[in-house]
């Protein structure tokens, strides 16, 4: 099977099982969990994976505070303590906090060992767990440091989300519509649509979303170019996200996203021709889904600061993927500190 | 021009000129050298390479013992202060220690910057430099953690080796014995043939040892198999450095890899029928360059138990490449702890 198949439901635990079975050469097996995947997770996923007997299972903290170098330095330990090797599988079951700092973490023991992908939230099935980025964060920035590797494979499964909370829901829902909004028309309308998220309407617009982001990491694996579309909403979403870390005003990766698409749905009008109409209409939606923040003007210069350490700048510019129409997004485009201060507005009006 | 070339003398310092020329896209380049490579290696590095003229200066404290996570998390803070993106250019000017580790940086910050390696030592010219392994010792085992990655190229130059002192020289001729052993009895004839180590006709030889590296690693980039064979000597090898590493009685790598050598030579006419004969010439002409370093009796099962982390293993089974006749090579093979020790004893002999 080529490495970085995304596979769903009971197909992709067969495919697992089978996997497991037919792999004897597998010399260890490890599973990743945080302590709400091994409540809530675990269990449904061994019930899934009968031929997943002997395995060794090692727990982190939940939460982006602990994507960081420590605890990956703590990883490392671990897998050196249990003897992992090259031909060892980690298995990652979690949301994208997990499977991004354990795919780092795989894919620098021992120069890389095997990984497995198990998403148990709507963002990272839609988003983090597919595409090959694994990562963590460094010096307060997101995804500093990491590599880009693919796993195994991925399974997509909706039945872990039946424990998850709104918040959390929503959170997902925000790459989703960024899916629509950068490449699929049609999507979008599906998910403006919505009345409300219940999981099992759900699982064609979750295949919907992993086939926009297939579509595009297959044709630039390593973001040189079209990959960067993906990154609509993330220029100023990251460095909101990165601004309120840690803060009572934390916010949700998806939360940060929307925040961002609304924002850089009114710098697209001012760079690409993009119509007010539209962004208007993005805005309108979002909003539904996800309550304004309060972001204080005092506060827009450290938020533009956060964006000079964006990776896909080049040479301190801050770069921007940008939105020609719906379903249809540039990358490498250029804004004015002062045009970002005013999409900033645009959100806060 | 293909990722991983590696070019010879003057040829190559015309191609980086060339590089740094049309590379008007490169949006930051960083010399990375330490206190030893700045003081002799880049005054002539940059009257060679005159089209590198804007470039930031890192330093790092040169030695095995800063081969580990703290110099690599200082350097990614240095360059998060710098400002490098993906698009810059990190030059990795020194020995295998600083090759590998400013490899491994590159290659994990913001998921890849580009770099190029200028081995100043003639260890890391027919070995550390070239090949894509980066990475770095962590919890006392060496090269524990990296990944496979290759630079743009890498530039050999005897010139850098006219201030190397003579045990470092040494230390390069282990590799360069080791390729000949495994795949070119021809090389290794020219080098037991040496009167000794001279710069001039030292060209020839590391060209060879050079196309023997590459052609192992372009047959097997990810040591799944042929490309382990490069680890003869290394599994005894490896524990023997990493038994002295900060001890008074500390070895280079090639002293080690030696000591490896003789053992492993003496392994092979108990596992894959290699002549005894062949082994006494082996440990005969090594040992004329390497003295023989005395490892006591009651440090051979601390030793052996370094062995068990060896990367090449698998479940805990300590492997080997072992030679079945000069200029040939298996990897896979397996000994017993007995037999190892008694590999130990024949090179103590």
């Amino acid at each position: 099977m080529e490495k970085g198949k995304v596979l769903f439901g009971d197909n992709g635990f067969d495919t697992l099982n089978d996997y497991l079975n037919s792999n004897e050469s597998l010399s260890k097996i490890i599973v990743l969990a945080d302590s709400n995947t091994i409540e809530y997770c675990l269990p449904p996923f061994l019930q899934k994976v009968g031929k997943l007997i002997n395995y060794e299972l090692v727990e982190i903290d939940p939460g982006e505070e602990h994507k960081n170098i420590e605890t990956v330095i703590s990883l490392w330990n671990t897998l050196t303590e249990l003897g992992a090797d090259r031909k060892s599988l980690l298995i990652n079951l979690g949301g994208g906090v997990l499977t991004d700092m354990g795919g780092f973490v795989a894919s620098t023991f021992k120069r890389g060992m095997k990984f497995i992908n198990i998403p148990t939230t709507l963002l990272s099935m839609v988003d983090a767990s597919t595409g090959g980025k694994t990562g963590i964060d460094f010096g307060n920035l997101k995804n500093q440091i990491g590599v880009f590797n693919l796993p195994e494979m991925v399974l997509v499964s909706s039945q872990f989300l039946s424990t998850l909370e709104a918040r959390q829901m929503r959170s997902g829902l925000a790459e989703m519509i960024k899916h629509g909004l950068i490449a699929d028309k049609k999507h979008w309308n599906s998910l403006n649509n919505l009345d409300n998220l219940d999981i099992t309407s759900l699982d064609s617009l979750i295949k919907q979303s992993v086939a926009v982001k297939i579509e595009v990491v297959t044709q630039d694996p390593t973001e040189q170019g079209l990959r960067k579309i993906l990154n609509f909403g993330h220029t100023i979403g990251h460095a909101v996200e990165t601004f309120y870390m840690n803060t009572d005003k934390m916010l949700f990766h998806g939360e940060a996203i929307a925040i961002g698409m609304i924002a850089e749905a009114y710098l697209s009008t001012l760079k690409t021709g993009f119509e007010m109409e539209d962004a208007d209409k993005i805005k309108e939606v979002i909003l539904e889904y996800f309550p304004k923040t309060a972001i204080e003007k005092k506060d827009f210069p450290a938020i533009l600061d956060l964006m000079k350490h964006d990776k896909k700048n080049v040479s301190g510019v801050i770069s921007f993927s940008l939105l020609d129409d719906i379903g249809s997004c540039s990358y490498d485009c250029y804004a004015l500190p002062e045009e970002t201060i005013e999409a900033l507005e645009y959100y806060m009006e």
